[in-house]
């Protein structure tokens, strides 16, 4: 049953193809549709195309249906098109034909996009909790570990002395510097779309200024045309954020998998969190870091599957956009089970002690030798000479201290300073969750 | 010939495949090397690494041959092997050892990544002044064309009412949108990694606060080994904010292909702008936008190719991410070709006025009839069913002013809105200048 | 419950992440599980790694099993780790510690990896049923529609005279050529991979000779170790395939969009296949074929997922290509549901006759008027100064007849020949059905 | 200047912007347009478009040119605009108006499109010459190492016992099957376009058959639309080639890369194909391997670079394909680049000899131990138990000899097999050489 269309039928297979996936996002989608409607009913109301009567009809009306959706008693009724039907569905069924006015000054298009703006808005708000979860640990073991040497590599060679502390640190700070795509990307999202019918803005002197307010976004896409060009393009910035912080979960699940090689021996997890064998005692197989890096790639590879979507198409709707969904919202799903995994192995990390004592590390500190002998004030070229000397004559034993001391160095982490850098990109939700309490409560 | 290095000979084919496009775009980092150099020899002064006399010999030898560079005179002798070497060999051969002293706590993976960030920084700002000159160009039409009126297509079928104003605002609008994603990249560009040398720090007391301050830095990449890690992020989130662009002007360019096409004849340009055929008048090809649309396909395909450059690839530097230059440093003229070639179009397109006059337009009005009659006073279901009835019977001649008003609609364009959201998400170069000009002024 | 494995248990959370959606297409892959088991026993048996005794029991179970499949009543039990532990659960449950001999001289890997390719195997097979299909709809309506004149375009500008013959001969030949990448990823398929244990072959002295003939493959992967990079390769030249016919029907469904837009107007389809609105009776919006489009081009990012997935991973398994599964197994289906749709439709596409007596048109035949004239011995560059001179002076009345009579012009569509192409190309599947059917017979 | 149009000047700007790299492609694409010519030529004096005389003197002339272009001395000059108009003005500043006849029956578009094709055969031939040459390297080293253990890895740790001769031959078999997507693009290749003009063919009564000999193509595209759109499907199926050799090499070079990590410290290459510092002796840098790996990873980001240039675009030619040169004629280059260099990496390879000696290595040998007690008579969970139980009392000490004997396995490699393989998929380009040969003897 299709709303507001001429009474005829589409075949059997174009309904089957064109509905694709819908039915199981447009659940997803149910309390963010109602959420809209609730400000598009004030809105009406207050330029006179609700009565106030009509206006506390729909709000109990829409208030019901809400608290069905959170108890997970909503569905989608055989036959009925999508989500935004069933809710006028409803409506109209419990309270007769003021159900079908919440459809004036309002497209499918604006309707949808809306719905998917609050959805954005709370599926970034929760993996960004988890990113700060995953940054604080990161942070923890930073400090844990800022005296525990490891080797550090150029080329994937042996180069120069590095610590786990400044490992775990170049990864917080790592997923600190990506918040600046996720601001990118929620500017975007956060902007109001609703008033832009289907792309072309309507006759009904529509108040956009006020759903704007009652919907807690930041702006609107003024230019209703803008606003409907907004979609794939809201979707493509997620994406790339989304991309970021895969890129850093991918270099750290690199790494886990090579410092877990046996030859190198650098970090341990306990046997639950990895997968071995009875008879190769020496494997502990690093599934998760496989899965995190496979996985970490798949959704690195989605800006271009977005972008092939959108290219070269021309400006207004195109039925296209409906695949967005097929990509994106399982994608917001892969990339906090990323980052929750990711959590959990190095919540149980071990890491290997005193690992530069092996004497087959002592070039690493070669250089290190070199500015020691400079710093207590010989020429730097005769000080390369003599530690290159001393190598070539095996008699290099250099101290293995590590004195380090300015800013970032493993002597000097700047953890605060991160942590800092930190909460200036952190995005703030309190705007948003304000606006939406204050829609609802009376 | 290599600074620091063992002497060795390269295999020639090993030379010419390693090295590869270097030559051509050391060129182009060769100011921002000396600006890097100036920096870095202050800081040394600054921690005893230098006497004032050797700085001052210093700052003059590179005042020297910045002006040989702005002046064309420099180029790399042969035999040097890359733009880094040069300058050291300059200053050596001018100054002797002091030449050799600059190259303290530095390596040559930080004194690269400060020339890429510092060459960046003027890439964005001069991409910058394009992408301004053509969102103003878009306001100004707007403006002008806010009366003429147009079809808008959704699923590329006739749907309602648009207008030139409304078309060239939403692509001003546009582009304003994207600069949430420059803002993101120069954030990232904008931080200082000089101190991080090979991804490991120097043992050596250095100054980064220093270094980032005289270099207007904004920030600094604290921890090092993040530092050495941005050598690729930043490309890849200059390479999402080229692709939000090019996106935009994708859907210009798809737009006027189509606008331009005989069927439609929305627009038109100077024969002096597009190609054609004396004995096919007929044909205007529109080669310009059809190269705009493929150019910035090719820069919506930068994410992925670097994205592939670096997935999978482990903490420190690889010789891979040297070709991260042959995608980026291109990619900015090809942007700002591409920008700067569509305001040239479009400071000659004319419009077609007074199209919706045609009688095979006359269904785009329908909504706007219903709207109407229901603002009228009629219920809307009456006025839905009157004009399909008018329509059936062929009844149907709508009054074909269009009464928008709301925010963004087509009778209310907000452009000033739209000047104001641009003003603020646009980015202020004006600490960075300030900072150079100082660097070098006395 | 994990059978071979040391008893541990892996944290919830690891289980949950690393299995993923394998449970889903662990079911697709049971039949061929089963199959690659009654080679491999059989290959076992001759060997004497079992007696004939055991073979026959295997036998036996393997089919019941097959059965079990085959009529739905097969699933993996709650706590069964995967397909072929399930497979081996019920061998052993049902027949005793003869099930577990199975697993000699082979691996997980290898048991994959056979299971894979058959299953390739037949959804390549299945997906050529509907290209075919597709195909000689196509050939059909090329030779109804060759005397229907209808615009050509080059750069989306009116050009010369076309017809609906050569359109929809042109997309036949364009599915015809797409074979090729179908041929290649078919060869890669078809070799047999078992035998290959974990990459590393096997201290058994296995017949993979023979497993390879009683399977229908028509070679090998000689080298275990690539046999076992051949995972992935193989999913990359599926994608390749895929993105080939996908490419095709993009292009189809392109143009189906354009033709179908009111300007143009060339082809239409009942209104069960389209969609529509009862107050815009000019809107007949082509959703079907805007989704075809889209989902061509999500199959067309498939090549960049899977090459984003496995570049940069050194020699030997790594669990990342657990997810290939995910991206190639729905893309057959999101395939062959493209190649049903674009079928349904054109079965019921209505083309418009006589397009080209429009006046509009008349500028498309002046290639074919200086041509004319050439052929009855005007000098070309008198030819076409003439056709420009009445063209100018408004004296050009084109005859509207176009002779073109050259291999595949207009006139001369070279249907047959196509048709020969695409007999050339297909790929042959009865040794394989032939050979499917000898394992099983007795 | 252009030939064929109208006297109108291009604005500076858009002529500089629309011709972009042309010219520098148009100078490899001079060689091939000739030789189209000359069977364009001889064609149309076939259908009496040309007399006798006329042929001869174009066949002089194109002889001429062809000399001139193989010495070096053919060039653009300033004001003409490709290569085309240029041969067609040196034939009719030499030889008068008969040059100009040569464009009867053809278009700019068939004729790019033929010069393409050719050039693409050619460039296909020299890439599969180094194809074969790394080919037979590899097959080479294989039989030299096939005694050489080295560890296995799966999932990146120590797995089974492998040899240099066994992943020396997984890199041959992988090269051999990489050539059916060769094959594949070979076969598009190898088409004739010429005579399908704009893509909607030529009222003059071309003899295709004719041409497609002469030129040595194994087949024409018919359709002429459909040889049209080949444009860039041609392109996409040789980046797919490219992408597939391209990722063998990736594998190979990654390996590479990690083997020469000190760690593994399997492989080692002279001093003169490495990089390496005085104080840092233990530094061997694998710069090649890692610009290998990295140039592979841009040729594998081709795919999706053409397939965004192509996708929803409509039929017929767009000004957009021009760029599909820029990716696809630097690619070939850098792919034999790659080819080469690996070529001459390989030729200095050592291998590490008698690995598995070390006692690190011995669980290696765990399954093989088992394996062995099976083989011998003991059940293979006892024989499971035995080993585990004797790895856990320490008291493991295997026999490290490896006797495999299977197909593919380290004790036989099947080398023949894999050159015949290789054999039997290797394109044969006698019958174009001999084209060739013919059209330019007398």
């Amino acid at each position: 049953m299709k709303l507001w269309q001429k009474d005829k039928t589409s075949k059997k297979e174009v309904e089957t193809f064109t509905i694709g996936r819908d039915p199981e996002f447009d659940l997803i989608l149910a309390p963010f549709d109602v959420t809209g409607s609730m400000a598009h009913a004030i809105m009406l109301a207050s330029i006179n195309l609700l009565t106030a009567e009509e206006l506390e009809v729909l709000k109990k009306g829409l208030k019901e249906i809400r608290q069905e959706i959170a108890e997970g008693r909503f569905s989608i009724a055989p036959g009925v098109e999508d989500v935004h039907s069933q809710v006028e569905f409803l409506l109209t069924e419990r309270y007769g034909d003021v159900g079908k006015k919440l459809h004036s000054g309002r497209s499918r298009n604006d309707q949808v996009l809306v719905d998917l703006k609050l959805y954005y808005r709370q599926a970034i708000r929760q993996t960004m909790e988890e990113v700060e979860k995953l940054f604080a640990l990161l942070l923890r073991l930073a400090e844990k570990h800022k005296g525990d040497l490891m080797p550090g590599y150029t080329h994937t060679q042996l180069a120069m002395p590095s610590s786990f502390g400044l490992w775990f640190g170049s990864l917080a700070e790592g997923l600190a510097e990506d918040m600046y795509l996720w601001q990118a990307a929620y500017a975007l999202v956060n902007r109001n779309p609703l008033g832009s019918a289907a792309g072309y803005g309507s006759s009904f002197p529509l108040n956009r200024t006020l759903t704007t307010e009652l919907l807690g976004f930041a702006d609107m896409h003024y230019n209703v045309l803008n606003a409907q060009n907004s979609r794939g393009k809201t979707e493509k910035s997620l994406s790339f954020a989304m991309a970021a912080t895969a890129g850093t979960l991918n270099r750290l699940a690199t790494d886990a998998i090579l410092f877990m090689n046996q030859h190198f021996g650098f970090i341990r997890f306990p046997d639950e969190l990895t997968t071995g064998s009875s008879i190769m005692p020496h494997k502990k197989n690093p599934d998760v870091f496989e899965l995190v890096r496979a996985k970490t790639n798949q959704i690195q590879s989605y800006p271009q599957t977005i972008t092939l979507l959108l290219t070269n198409l021309s400006t207004g709707y195109h039925r296209d956009l409906q695949l967005l969904k097929e990509t994106i919202f399982p994608a917001f799903e892969q990339l906090r089970d990323c980052l929750s995994i990711t959590q959990l192995m190095l919540e149980n990390i071990s890491v290997q002690k005193e690992l530069l004592e092996d004497e087959k590390y002592a070039y690493l500190f070669s250089v290190e030798e070199v500015n020691r002998l400079v710093l207590e004030g010989m020429p730097f070229r005769d000080a390369y000479k003599k530690v290159g000397l001393d190598i070539e004559n095996r008699q290099f034993s250099p101290g293995k201290r590590v004195h380090h001391t300015h800013e970032g160095s493993i002597g000097n982490l700047c953890l605060n300073e991160i942590q800092q850098k930190m909460e200036g990109i952190t995005i703030d939700f309190k705007p948003v969750l304000d606006a939406e309490e204050r829609l609802w409560k009376d």
